[in-house]
């Protein structure tokens, strides 16, 4: 066995280089710090390339066994905390490949045959996140699970419905809540729609051009799962579309969760005081012993800021850069880890507090009655004794200024006084003036009756196969 | 036909205010100067929703042919130029409902039974959207076509490919012409993936909650051509995750289109001097007489930074929001109307753009020659000779050492001398230190070799149907 | 006098170019639509430097005289509305030169000798803004007047302190109000920070290098009004540090804006219902005849997205552009308009609103009652007594959960009851619990006591110049 | 001594809270693992505070005393790494004060008096990123003077100076790195604005409102070196300006490193062939044995987008926060940390390199021979002989054409057939025509004429001391 090339990047590059990298270099370029997470994909890649490699003839079977002996045993060395990540092997996949190399020998070195780290790392990162990925997915399910079994409680629970903060409309709870998981659903038909983007095999295209050995990128491709190989090898090293893309979705996902976040907060606030969140997640405050302080749902809208950060970096990294790899590409890889966590984090913990809400239905009603709530009905009221609408708007505009005059609802009229509006009112109006009665009449698909919230509970049920 | 109080928004928005509106709010709040181009989705939206109120039996068949013939006025009107906007109606579709009143009395203040401007400016910004997605998708299929038959002529023009803008191994300039055919054939993908979701009928929404009118969803839906209908009307009147993934799409998409920019830019550079532009294509200097500048291209890579500002807007908009409709989403369309402009402006120019480049062979495969792109070819000579490939890789690099001393490339020295640095070289050496031996050497899927591009270039003509 | 090749530019650049540009490529790369708003800049930069090429013998008096009758017809046809402008010309640089030239032949040719576009447009656009600049900082006084005034007249008006939007401790109506001004101030003395960069004069960097005309630069600088020139001609046409740094400032400012916009918005919401806004300030609904909308608020809100995406789309412009112009930094204009002008209009409007905020003190006092605000207060009192803070944090707590399970205040538990808790609680505890007794105990620099904040009321009001 | 009621954070967050926080929750909510980093400021602003609370009798002498025992210990244990945190401690601050308390008892619970951890962590933030600033601000001044000291030995270096990255005019290698000089000049600056507004003393505002305890503000201001105190508490605790401001500077500046790069990457890529870099600031491919590439300058592009990102994500974390203090706030560290981290390493790393670059003189010069570089020469020329410049600029367009079409220069032409295109050209044209008559000629201050580059040189060596 020879001497390994890799044991000498201490002194040099290789031999075209005259003296050893600088520490400062050495230090500002290396990844292994943060790209070590990937191991477990390099290795999986590792050996489906070895495998192939075997079954085309390029290396030999002997060679094939060595290489998986090796990595089983770097496998145990790395979850027992035992392998020793080094900085001068710069990344991952020096250090697994030049452990392999101690471990093998020769086979350890014939490894990197016709693949080069620019396809190599491509192929890491997206096997890593497809993983991630499925992972995620399944916590979207979880979350609009923990929504919707919440709003089956509450779809006659009035509340008001808000447009610009005032008070719009009587809807139920269940009905807010569920506008909630069309979001998220929105969001897991986004992420299914990222795997298939992600799921392609960049190994084969080498260094950037492809390469002289007789690969057979299919089968690899088979072995890891992927739907299909990349079809440039040029495009295959350079290509981070499906990080820009995973963080596009996390951040419209995370936009989702910044609006649940801001209705819990304002929520939980004193001059709404709608729900309470159990004590397990709330904080307290160092100073004022009082307080009880909804901070995940804070942190969880802050970290709005963290993703779309991301994105924003991921773009204007990638931003006018010629083909094909350069070394800016390091820099997708913290960006999308963290955004990755940090979805994985805050959906869970999500769907977790979501549990843990507990409803006061008498002051959501007790805001609904505030507001003139039932304005519209009394217009839709008036159309159906044959208003035009926009006269029937101008009429109860009037009403309504009466009685805020008056400081009272405009159900507290009397019929002759709201006759005095429009003579076509007759003594059915108080019905369409109840809360019960305005969520009721809204009986058109998507809309607050309770008959139609209840179709919806079963439809996302049925869907989220709970 | 009772007056209109349309006509009275600039005394008071309703009965309910005691005073107009000051002028700058109005001006500050009015978006009819850039939302009237959503004229003609309004009055498609208008249309199928009367037919279905009068199919419903909640209007009057004559309410019905009263507004399809106020209608038709009004588009010949708007058409012919002759439609006068007035600010103080706000927006377009105050613009067109109170015009629509003028001509058919009743019957047009009838339209908005059922409805609400939340639901209705939702229902046609996505029928807006929509039909310029379908625009964009042929424009991706042009400028894939484009970019296919320039490489057509090319599978043979060898160039340098470069990592790291260093000089790394020979390619074919069609084989690099390809790999941005890949990222607009997935900006398709996405831009398809984005249709699917933009293509749901919001109306029927109203306000926020429903309507208490007997509506018939899915017909509307039907007839405007959407796939489905919003499931939950907070949701629906709110939601603009359409925007933001369609404006994530336009990013990664100007992301592409400032690479490709980037590399048109420096081809042209005397420096590199790999194409020339079609004077038509360029500008000169006020100054410099001798200056023919790449202004396209450098003006579409200046525009990515334009599309992703648009993003990060969008993003910045609705962080945080609470339910429902906030006027805040008023601000959804100038950045979305400007990045589908701008996209549709680009992929338009570059897809002829790309037809007048004038590709320069020599001067491409005298830059081939220049940076010793064919030592990875001497490494997999010796692996294919035994050696493990890192003992390859070392190997060279001493003999591109000597070879960078003497200022001759690697096919310049003697065999003997190749000997030197490692016994297994023969005389077949030569062969594989060509230009053309190491292109036609990566011939697997996805690799430069010309028989690989030219599959592709036939893959790619079947799939863009040309 | 010649004929002006400005004239001929429909058919080609130059005598160097073989075809007209086409069509599409004029429509893209033209920005007279856009930075005709610069005229007035041009035309004074323009008259500076013949000016001074006059003074430095460099043209002729006479053309001197010349040109500057023409800009003053060019004005007068500018303001009259009577300009023809015209695409095939570009910019507003050569519409204005090349009607120059009509007007008065060949010393209009000579005008542009010795500059170039490139410090010509830096130039304009430098001047520009520092007038815009100039403008902005006027309207932040006036906005910090209109809250310094309001609060003038609320420096006892108790309402609720909030961390995490819980009740917090009691804090003065006008303290909060004082919060803003702060951070208007800071804005204010970073556009002051802005102007000292962005007035450094561009010109006589010629196209990028200079020229080799004898310029008198510092002289121009001085009839501008200009601090200064740029000393290295390279980076004079290519900076645009003061774009980026003017839309950063900008958009910290319209941060400041979002969070005042969204207490307004939530101020107004029924749950608070803590102020209410003029009529003239609100809008109303098509459907619900009761709204009232704070639309400007929530306009001003989201228009912090507009901001923001300006500068990220300016800084991914700029990102990685080689030396020195490229035509991508035409792209830099749009946004920086769009950014005075909606910084300008927004601070405007709230300036103006600001004086049409009525306040409601029982409705904020009722509400700095619940949520237990005098916490902190009997445990500092306890402090007081002697116990360790930590200590008394504790008992309080316990407190607070006996309180809290009655649903009464604090001060609504006996002394005998509070004795319980604490043996050292005395008589005198009952005043700490006072809202009144809170807030004049916050009798520290930057605190809520009602002397601070009449300080820092005569403060601010010396400093404003009210 | 009394127990510690921090000890009992892992039971509950106090006695209102019954049940302890979710494990979830409190490594979601925890930020020790990050914030750590600040225990230098911590500790020397509690110092300070502590030492106040003596001067003002709100403690005693003694715990003044134990608390500087105590603290002395614990950077003991820090600094010696043996120092134990605890993630249910949540943060630097409960860490620190939990085991002074441990240490010195009651007078460690005493410290807290009149301060909260609102106020405390925005102290420790200002305190940690001011003296991060004053370090930032040495590293632009190395990197200034490097790139000036480089600049020293090649006034007269010629090199093509490039528009639209076409040749345009000849410039010396000095000039233009005197640019990125001017550009880190206005960044240092920038800094130094920044720093002002970093240098002022929240703390004193205790929770939101003040304290009623009588602190001595200016005091405490006094021992932190801050320049005053922050004039309103509730802006105070909520206040992350000085962290957008930063980030913002950073991001211009990173623009500039962007920029550097980007030429940087060029300039050594075959086809520029301008400069090469030391080996130590090279590396290799792991496949392609001749390569030797410029990772340092691509990674330190690419890092822009990282900055980047984080403005962006502080942006997003503070739109539409309503006061005070919100959770969300926490967010805020991570990525001024890591912007910090980022620029503090790229710019040593860039200034050390900068004096590993070797330049080629005959490359340069070579380059500057291509692409007609002194057109604009001749242009002036004929103006200095009286033709009005539009003229003169006509004139040499067909020139150049005519010498593009023999493949020659202008200096290669002969009288003759200059005069052809205009007979005011005499002998001396050819004087003009040379690249060292061009550069000569460009004398006016900013310009390229060597005796301007020195001039500037020598007033940087004075600016920057050196």
């Amino acid at each position: 066995m020879s001497a390994n090339p890799l044991d000498n990047k201490s002194q040099a590059w290789s031999a075209l280089f005259s003296e050893p990298m600088s520490e400062l270099v050495k230090r500002y370029t290396a990844s292994v710090d943060f790209d070590q997470r990937l191991w477990r994909a390099d290795i999986q890649g590792s050996l489906a390339h070895a495998e192939m490699l075997a079954a085309q003839g390029i290396i030999a079977a002997a060679d094939l066994d060595a290489i998986r002996r090796g990595m089983a045993q770097i496998v145990e060395e790395i979850e027992g905390g035992r392998f020793e990540w080094k900085l001068e092997l710069e990344d991952v996949h020096l250090n697994v490949e030049a452990r392999l190399t101690q471990l093998v020998g020769d086979a350890g070195k014939r490894l990197h045959t016709g693949r080069s780290r620019n396809d190599q790392v491509a192929t890491d990162v997206r096997l890593w996140l497809r993983d991630e990925i499925d992972g995620l997915a399944t916590l979207f399910v979880e979350l609009q699970r923990a929504l919707v079994e919440l709003a089956a409680g509450h779809t006659e629970t009035v509340m008001p419905g808000f447009t610009h903060m005032q008070v719009a409309q009587p809807v139920s709870f269940a009905h807010h809540l569920l506008a909630y998981v069309e979001m998220f659903a929105r969001d897991a038909e986004r992420l299914a729609d990222v795997r298939k983007r992600t799921n392609r095999l960049p190994l084969g295209a080498a260094a950037l051009a492809g390469t002289s050995y007789p690969l057979d990128r299919e089968r690899v491709a088979r072995t890891l799962g992927f739907d299909g190989v990349c079809q440039n090898s040029l495009d295959a090293v350079s290509d981070r579309d499906f990080a820009l893309e995973f963080c596009a979705f996390a951040s419209i996902a995370m936009v989702h969760v910044s609006r649940l976040s801001e209705e819990l907060v304002l929520w939980m606030s004193q001059n709404f005081g709608f729900i309470d969140l159990a004590d397990r997640y709330c904080t307290g405050s160092s100073i004022m012993p009082q307080k009880r302080n909804p901070d995940v749902a804070e942190l969880a809208r802050g970290k709005s800021g963290r993703v779309v950060g991301h994105l924003m970096g991921l773009i204007t990294l990638m931003k006018g850069q010629p083909l094909t790899y350069n070394k800016d590409n390091q820099e997708d890889k913290e960006p999308l880890f963290d955004t990755v966590d940090t979805l994985r984090d805050t959906l869970r913990i999500l769907a977790e507090m979501v549990g843990g809400i507990r409803v006061k239905p008498e002051a959501l009603e007790r805001a609904a009655r505030r507001g003139y709530a039932t304005a519209t009905d009394l217009a839709d009221y008036l159309v159906k004794k044959g208003l035009p609408f926009r006269d029937a708007h101008e009429v109860v505009a009037h009403a309504v200024k009466v009685a805020l005059g008056r400081g009272v609802d405009l159900s507290e009229l009397t019929l002759a006084e709201l006759q005095g509006f429009n003579a076509a009112v007759g003594e059915d109006v108080f019905e369409v003036l109840t809360l019960a009665g305005s969520l009721n009449a809204r009986n058109v698909v998507g809309g607050t009756a309770p008959a139609q919230v209840r179709a919806q509970i079963e439809r996302h049920r049925a869907r989220l196969g709970a």
